[in-house]
């Protein structure tokens, strides 16, 4: 159902010929409204992609009448002509649908450092500008994959609204998001301030504890449109739950897809003085390669959890420090806890618990293993 | 030559029964002065090793008679009673020496979360005490080895004096130091602030510059230990000078024999606002996985040193960052610049220059590149 799930949107993907295989890479999502209201959180990357430049702009404006999406390129570190090339996109969506550039996001996503083949891909906003229809959602949600196996939607229903999502990314997962790129619609009504605190609280603790591999990208995009078109004003407790729970059903099809992983690992800091303190432990020890190489290799290794927190300023003393791995606390207060072989290393999921023993705090921050796989995805081919 | 070079030092490396493949294991380094001046630098991670904590306790009186090392575990994390197995050890050194266990610092790599084996350990004190030479320094470097392919050893002569060196480490390389220990001696007369000051400076700009995968040890120590048997009072910029020149010399030896690399990678920052902007942002370019993967397959992917360098706050403008990947200036003014087909990636060393454009301070972080054998390495067994 992804983005077209509410009503009020149409969506479209196309093969515009950017990917050299000849699948699909373009996508437009269109909200036909009454409403316009929208909010977007970027990426906190300094070096930002022209088209995150561009639709921060746009943004300021608390507007959108349509997000147009390519695979294919990422249009990051290609200067003034760069962001030009954004623009010209943004006009022949406008032109498309005779409506202002002024209220199109535009996200990109693939290579840094390249231009984009623009002949190819103002056709396919044509193209998709003919092709939009309201189950347009699942197309336009292939059309975004870059190494994606799978497309990634989402959707929930509320009291007499709904809340629809889609999303690619299988690499570069980081805190303040990562090589992300999401849209989120409902038909909901809603201001875009409202939206804007919204879509902060439930990324803040979904896509921003993802950290895959410590690496951030230049053009994360999460999009948050609302059409208003269900008439109904929600409670807004509800809708940011609603929210969430869409993100957090996104961010986990992110990490289960992740490039080369077969482990998917939840770091459960608890004890904490602050959530503070907690996410930036469960963030070190997420990065840390040598533990996320022996979860690899099924070794229940709370040394190396050990080291990595030790590396953090957080509030605790190390020989207060408790780790669990699926269960067994097999260090207990710094040293050896329960016997190591009767943690069971074989399922999907390994669920780290390290308590720091300094207050009620927790917070989980979700990564993968280290495989020979990422090894060999990301030094085989340029991307 | 290694720690024996110098006058007034011998040492010993024997096979203690610590390792299960009864290869040499534990090291005896003993300085008959007449001085007895020490200094050390210790891990900056909070989770300190017995060996460390007790060391540095030995440390603060700024006098060593002697080092005793053990490969085959690391005695990290093993509480109180690892603290006493440590204290036992150096017991066990100043009985065979008929010295005070005040002035014996401990060092052990390996596993972290098991006890060491004592008998073994504290009958192999007494053998390697029975067979002290003054050339037993290539001994003890083997002795020290983990995963090390190779033994480490360094000397520098200089106007009437000499400084001698081993180290191990082999992965695990990180700023505040790294898996690895290191002992420096020389026969020059100093006192123990004069060594404290140079051991600080001279690791700061080598070991504390090395960063193979981000990862900090529990176990990391330097030490520097001077009889003054040569009756030199040197030149301090001089013995600074030759104190580095081995730290530097040892660094590099650790750095190519990185577990799993096949690429020794500098990346060398210039054009900052301070010596500490490129220190951080050579230290974040060296720990994006993306970009050693990248150079593992040799291509010149200067989008992910843009993305990584783009995580920090050093001081830049995003479009006047310049790259070059081994002399050739592939990235200018944030964009694309010259043809990336001229960067010649086959050597093992690669240098990637990063141009922050804001000031006169340059610094160089070295790492290396992220292999398939490094996730087997760290995976296929508990080290």
């Amino acid at each position: 159902m992804s983005v077209t799930a509410p009503l009020g949107f149409r969506a479209a993907g196309v093969a515009a010929g950017i990917k050299a295989g000849g699948s699909r890479d373009l996508a437009l999502v269109v909200n036909d409204g009454p409403s316009r209201a929208a909010a977007g959180v970027f990426t906190a990357n300094r070096v930002k992609a022209a088209p995150v430049l561009w639709s921060q702009q746009v943004l300021s404006g608390g507007r959108l009448r349509a997000v147009v999406l390519n695979s294919g390129g990422a249009n990051a570190c290609t200067g003034p002509e760069g962001f030009q090339d954004t623009h010209t996109t943004a006009e022949k969506v406008a032109e498309a649908l005779e409506d202002s550039a002024g209220e199109i996001a535009v996200c990109s996503t693939g290579l840094i450092g390249e231009r984009l083949p623009m002949d190819a891909l103002l056709s396919g906003v044509e193209t998709a500008a003919g092709q939009l229809s309201r189950d347009g959602g699942l197309a336009a949600a292939d059309a975004i994959r870059t190494t994606d196996t799978v497309s990634k939607i989402s959707f929930k229903r509320a009291a007499g609204y709904m809340v629809g999502g889609m999303a690619k990314g299988a690499g570069m997962l980081a805190p303040a998001l990562a090589t992300m790129l999401c849209v989120i619609t409902t038909d909901a009504d809603l201001t875009s301030d409202e939206l804007d605190t919204v879509l902060r609280r439930a990324t803040s603790t979904t896509f921003d504890r993802l950290d895959t591999d410590g690496c951030m990208s230049t053009n994360d995009t999460v999009l948050l449109l609302a059409s208003g078109a269900s008439g109904v004003r929600p409670d807004l407790a509800e809708f940011e739950q609603k929210v969430t729970e869409v993100c957090a059903d996104l961010a986990r099809q992110l990490l289960v897809d992740a490039e080369g992983a077969t482990k998917a690992i939840a770091i459960e800091v608890v004890g904490a003085a602050s959530e503070d303190d907690a996410v930036k432990v469960g963030r070190v020890v997420a990065r840390s390669n040598l533990l996320k190489c022996a979860i690899h290799g099924e070794d229940p290794n709370w040394g190396r959890v050990l080291a990595a927190v030790g590396t953090t300023d957080a509030v605790f003393e190390p020989d207060r420090l408790n780790v669990a791995i699926n269960g067994i606390w097999i260090c207990r207060g710094g040293a050896v806890g329960d016997d190591r072989s009767k943690v069971d290393m074989r399922p999907r999921d390994v669920t780290i618990t390290i308590d720091l023993s300094a207050g009620p705090h927790t917070a989980t921050v979700h990564t993968t293993d280290l495989t020979a796989d990422y090894v060999h995805e990301n030094s085989a081919y340029s991307s």
